[in-house]
């Protein structure tokens, strides 16, 4: 353990890129309550500014219809999907794809809930139906405000799974026509690409030469990323080795990187996926590990990008059938019954802290805002699979400057134990799918633990010893103190009341 | 016009049985937030007992899961579903089908959404799904709460879209297994059959001897009714001609005269669906003609069978795709906005009808409640396709008995123009995916016209003129009045303010 | 009736004065469930910017507290209610007043709930208080928020029930103590007054020389108007006669008026209360007269101040004891139990007024909006006690300008029988605390009558022809349509449904 | 600390007397939004029966109006309070009192809200006030209704400043004139007294002897119980001695004692009132140490008495004057902004408890439901002024019978730090008057600390070692688990994952 002097002098804003997206299932699920309610709860304790998911273009939208030898472009469930974002606070970042069976040359898919991802049969009807969403989309939501959703084309092109054949040509041609098409629409939407999966760094250049060569519009670029191994199935589950965390920071950095002295060097990068497992049946997700692990990447991150996504907001998701139990190692932050996931804590934290970073380290953020309000985020550092487990406990100390002669700090608590309805969970004997008074247990055991105090400032001040439990992701907020007590105060007369705890230059060793 | 003097004496109590069940589309949509907003409309102004759908056991509810050769009975969605039934006031009338394709002997399926129609390709494994739901719905509800749900094997295995070659010897072979299964979860719990369509009473006899002569549990008989002709189809809808509405009700008697003299006799009867056209892209779902041709029904069947249940309630539905218009001609009592049609209030209407039944007519009924309220539900009768076309007005006079010397009434109308978000959407242009204004136009439009005034009672009654416009259905709501003013009020000194019309004993010509 | 062409071009924005403030009952009030729904209400249809009501430093408040001899200024209360109101998104126009008890010269009050009207025993405590005060919510609130609110010193001083003796000098002394320490905390906050009753101009040429002879800070000016005659007294109500609605905007304009040439020339003018009556028990408050009385007022005063606070938005208010009838002739735009009175809607209408005034008359105002949304109020002309009576109808036609082909009208109707709880209430019998049937009833009559309909519109233009009834208040909304109409539709083949009076270009006689 | 063994068979049922009423400042604070909004809380958690408050006859609730010279019963907020009452599914104590200016006899006051003490200047018009509310109520509540609810006239009419020289005579008369109207209106309403406070048991007998000489109708007896000394003065508070917790059950018993043998004898005992101090203004009541004070209190009280009612159930109250500050030591179980204070966590963990009692103890009572669930509710013992001051631990061991081979146990916990407001808030400087940031931090470190874990079952039992805090009271639900892990989990090969502590029959030394 080291002693952190935390400087008064802020080393700039905390950047908003780490909330700048969020992924989600594909699009037809966002009619469905419980996904309104997680996301609700989301944006109240975490407030994205994007939102991005697969399937915009899927039969289940019914964007493409055709009846009688008519076609229609429909926008019966888009509108409610849009308008619902929108009413939480939050916008689409918009992914085409993938491809209306109507329209498709083929009849391969991916996912359970089958995304047909051949190319369009005709680039002409292609491109009227994106005109025809990307018109629809201006004249229902106006156009400055879609000017500022990005639009991507198509999703992972460079895997066979996503893209018929992984076929490059083909993908620059979609991007091609759709790129114009939309610009075509309105000069001010953005566009982008290639939203690569890990691994395939050798597409940027033929990219950059695709889109220079042939003058095509490009806003931003865009890959994923992600650190696990290879699955190791089990029936209804998967495990998988992990890298280590800054494996995702380098991933975040390559296209930077790869793009240097091209024309697209300078674009918004946008990472718009990215975890730990690419698997939404690895019990990863639901651990308080998971929130460990990400730590680093989530205040490490805020510089490197424009937006990192996690994938997913909440469980409700279906790329692997319908979940047979309530944790069942999906993506999201939250359960099926909006149960709060260790890393939807460590989101929640991050969106509390202060506005300007005084000191970031291995272990450690901590921020100010103006009313002199400090808050740190802490956590236990994981390596994944290659490295030692962790030990039981970790130290973090910090001096942190805070004005006046007193504070108060609350610190919340998410580790092996507290604020981990995963571990109440498997204590409960892991019912699959729990009734009303389970549910309840859980949602009691999902809150982090709290604790609070008195300190007295001294040399303007506070010393936080803060000791760690096994995998820990705490937060703490440094409140200066302005008392209020009056002459005729004596809880020494009150039962029970003894008030020594509370003196100003007192501090007593215990709680945070 | 004739003048019907209504008796003060009650015929006896309104039934409930025209509010005992409703339908809905497949139960996966019922996870929507949309559904279950109208879900909550419905429950708040009419109240059903049960509500029924199909899909339970289609794939896209998960209950039927294999994953790496092992097979796990799964309730995620089946217990997101009822839990939310139950919580909006609302009992599950189960219907057992569609075939898991895990479980299936073949690949035909109904509808765009796929449900597998063929028979178990092992009845034993069938069995064990059977069971196991059963069970689980005992162990989550109660034993005494899933006693009460009707459970009905399959749907309309007369009809080879619904059941592989409407092969009966098919269906009676899955009925024994499936009722044997169940009462032997629990002997109390209630199963029934055969749920066959119209057209098809030649089923009768063989099914009544099928159960009596192998000894098979029944405890209720099923079927449906609909009144449409042939469909005409055009682009995204379908027109049909309609019978008259008698001929509903004598669908609803059929059961009751093919099984006089078996067995079966006596047995409850459910109608599990009914409407006018089965199509669920028919515009006469959402006109006022359609209310007016209901309301005989509603208000005739209460005695003829234990429940009819309106096939459905809302527009969220996905059997012949995803609708490209908010009005599309769906089969709900709502659109997917929670605009209620002219048939919602028909129903809102008989859910405040008074507990006793005074006089029934061809246009009207009265009902009283013990406290003197006296309620009237009136409307223009229609015929279908081969009688006249409706008039612009219909007159109904009714002279009801009310205690006291005066009275209020309170009436609301729906009909052409009133109450009518159909009408009012049409003016707009047909808009298809309405923008928030126009959907607040359409909210506002879709509420029934109301009227009120004072009556003085002479000799016990109150006259009610009712002129009806073309295709209404009115609501009349009749209060006693114990006034309460006061010697110091004079509101001949209010400025505008006569108050004439309000003495007692001298009513004025007018509104109600 | 005269038929007027609207012009196609704006005169100029409408402005927000209207609905800049609107007035209260005692702020102790506003901590009750039943104040703080109202107001809930308002907010949404109606928007008002500002709050203003009496006693925010009366006992009731709490604000000034002795104990023991040491003395607290306490903000439980105040913070309280000043945090709802924000949270309902309107903002403090504080009056300061009434005294203390602890820091009154006497024991004279006003009001059934007894505010002291008495000076200040001691000035400098009184500085004291306000100091407190208004750095409490410099600092709770933040200073950029709180010099937005308006500082108004006492009410009605000029009266002997508000001020004791209505002593001039001791107000002006009150006064300039206030506004100096007021400034003294920040000299961004704005402070006024001298907030004085109709009838008492000879009150500003004193306090104009006042202010600028001794220098004392001043940001805008006060008073009130109302045009109600002496009080005619009977049990548990008032009658009153009205001067004609034009003396109300005179009184808005009188302060401009009297300043003219002085140092307060051009300064801010607030109507900080205005109404018909006075008096908080006559009826007049309760009707669609007191609706078509005000709404030349509120059409015509919106260039004449910067605001003209209505008085007050709903009925809970004490200033004549708890009121004994659900309908008593309170000023609020809301009853007790939330029903609108006609007055309500006038200003929900008002708020949905499109942004530009194409037109303005006796009986009318015309706006529109960007896009193309054309909105109309008009109203029966009504004259106060000295005109005749209104006739039976009144009838108002406008040629309004619509782009497009077709356009669909949506018209809301209040008069003596439609959205009239008032009316209703009398025709049950005034039933003076209703119960939850009878509420149902009011609430369900108190919602204006809706009408809509489609227009052709031939040479840019739709034609209105609007009959008013009796003292009717109406709102018209046309709105330019966009046929989605396809070539499948022939809504012939519905049965009942003919859609001729759809067809552009044929519109037909009839509704709206 | 000693070890008890928990029996498997109940002592018998838990009587629900600990919550059949709970106290509430004047009636006319019902009406406002932050008591109903505490109220609606307490209900949830809680859920009191009755409720009992001064003030019904009061002026600030209207029912007595003269205006003009006419009389007037009115029910304006009378019904409102009922009505919402009723909503939140409590039920009206009535206690009438205090007097109507109107018809009181003299000015003499209580509180600092004034409350007339003075009996009817004239019994006859009593008499028809009483009448008039006793026949609204049925009236409009329904006879089977207002038939539950207890009528108990007056307050404390022994002391001087609740009824005028606390006189003996006149209260009888007062009483009888009362109980005699009463039942005039209806025989089967329920009505007594007489509503003495502690220290006046002298009082027993003369009443007996007068309503039986007299033949007085009289339904219920009631008194109240506080353990507080005399009143030691600070500005803004009180601090006061207390006798133990025993002498609160003792004087629940007195009433029972001191009416044996007399025609009262038998009658329903409630004890109107009930607390640690009598003062609004003595800090005991935020503490932790109120809470384990009172839990011997409500587990021993429940077969003594028929009521005990918790005076008072939040903060809203006014008796001493407007608070001056959040905690100011107020009767509630709730603060102004609806903190929960240590006690409302006695009463929330209370109403969590099972169906049957198991065991009781001078640190603990256990109970457990029809389906095994146990819980258990345990605290350190204090004794109040006279005994030594409680140790910083506590320990409770129990042997609980559970069925099944695993079990789950979730424990929360309040004392000095976890689940105390009121210690936060003294970190915090105490502000007065907190804004939303300081609220919120308060509103987290109310919630009591939650611990969870797994037990294996040995011999059908499980071992609770519960280590309390200082002033501690903890609840624990001990759930028997249904294990549903599936063969192909092996958690090992989850990062960090390590399942040890969750496999049956290998418990952990730790946390529950």
């Amino acid at each position: 353990m080291s002693h952190v002097v935390v400087p008064a002098e802020p080393l700039g804003r905390l950047s908003d890129s780490w909330r700048h997206c969020v992924g989600t299932g594909r699009l037809n699920l966002a009619l469905r309550a419980d996904y309104q309610e997680s996301l609700a709860l989301v944006q109240r304790d975490v407030g994205f500014r994007y939102i991005r998911g697969h399937g915009l273009l899927s039969d289940d939208m019914g964007v493409l219809r055709v009846s009688q030898g008519e076609t229609r472009y429909s926008f019966t469930y888009l509108d409610q999907v849009f308008d619902r974002f929108l009413e939480l606070g939050v916008r689409p970042f918009v992914e085409l794809g993938f491809m209306p069976t109507a329209l498709a040359s083929g009849e391969d898919t991916v996912f359970w809930w089958k995304g047909n991802i051949t190319p369009p049969r005709d680039h002409g009807e292609w491109a009227a139906l994106v005109r025809a969403v990307v018109a629809h989309l201006v004249d229902r939501y106006g156009l400055d405000e879609v000017r500022t959703w990005p639009i991507e084309v198509w999703n992972e092109p460079n895997l066979v799974n996503f893209w018929k054949d992984a076929d490059q040509d083909a993908y620059f041609r979609l991007y091609e026509t759709t790129a114009r098409v939309i610009k075509d629409v309105d000069a001010g939407l953005r566009v982008g690409g290639p939203a690569i999966s890990p691994g395939s760094d050798e597409w940027w250049a033929p990219f950059a030469e695709f889109v220079t060569a042939r003058d095509v519009p490009v806003d931003f670029v865009s890959r994923h990323a992600y650190t696990s191994g290879p699955a190791q199935h089990v029936p209804f589950g998967t495990y998988q080795t992990l890298q280590p965390p800054r494996s995702l920071l380098e991933q975040f950095e390559a296209p930077r990187r790869h793009l240097a002295g091209t024309a697209l060097a300078g674009l918004p990068v946008h990472i718009t996926e990215f975890n730990t497992s690419y698997r939404p049946d690895n019990p990863i997700h639901d651990t308080a590990y998971n929130a460990a692990y990400l730590a680093p990447v989530l205040t490490g991150g805020t510089d490197l990008v424009d937006s990192y996504s996690y994938w997913t907001f909440c469980d409700v998701f279906e790329e692997e059938n319908v979940p047979t139990s309530l944790f069942h190692g999906g993506f999201g932050l939250l359960t099926h019954r909006q149960l709060p996931k260790p890393t939807y804590h460590l989101y929640a934290f991050m969106a509390r802290m202060g506005a300007h970073v005084l000191a970031r380290g291995e272990d450690h953020l901590v921020c100010r805002d103006d009313d002199g309000r400090v808050t740190v985020l802490a956590w236990q550092p994981v390596g994944g699979t290659d490295e030692p487990g962790a030990p039981e406990r970790h130290a973090v100390r910090l001096s942190v400057p805070v004005p006046g002669e007193r504070a108060f700090t609350r610190r919340e608590r998410v580790n092996e134990h507290d604020g981990n309805a995963f571990a109440a969970w498997r204590e409960l004997g892991r019912p699959r799918s729990p009734g009303r008074r389970e549910l309840e247990v859980l949602r009691d055991c999902a809150r982090p633990a709290v604790e609070h105090r008195a300190h007295a400032v001294a040399g303007g001040r506070v010393e936080l010893d803060l000791a760690l439990s096994r995998h820990e992701v705490t937060f703490v907020e440094v409140l200066p103190v302005r008392p209020e007590e009056h002459p005729g105060l004596d809880d020494r007369r009150l039962l029970g009341g003894s008030d020594d705890r509370l003196v100003a230059g007192r501090p007593v060793p215990g709680t945070a």
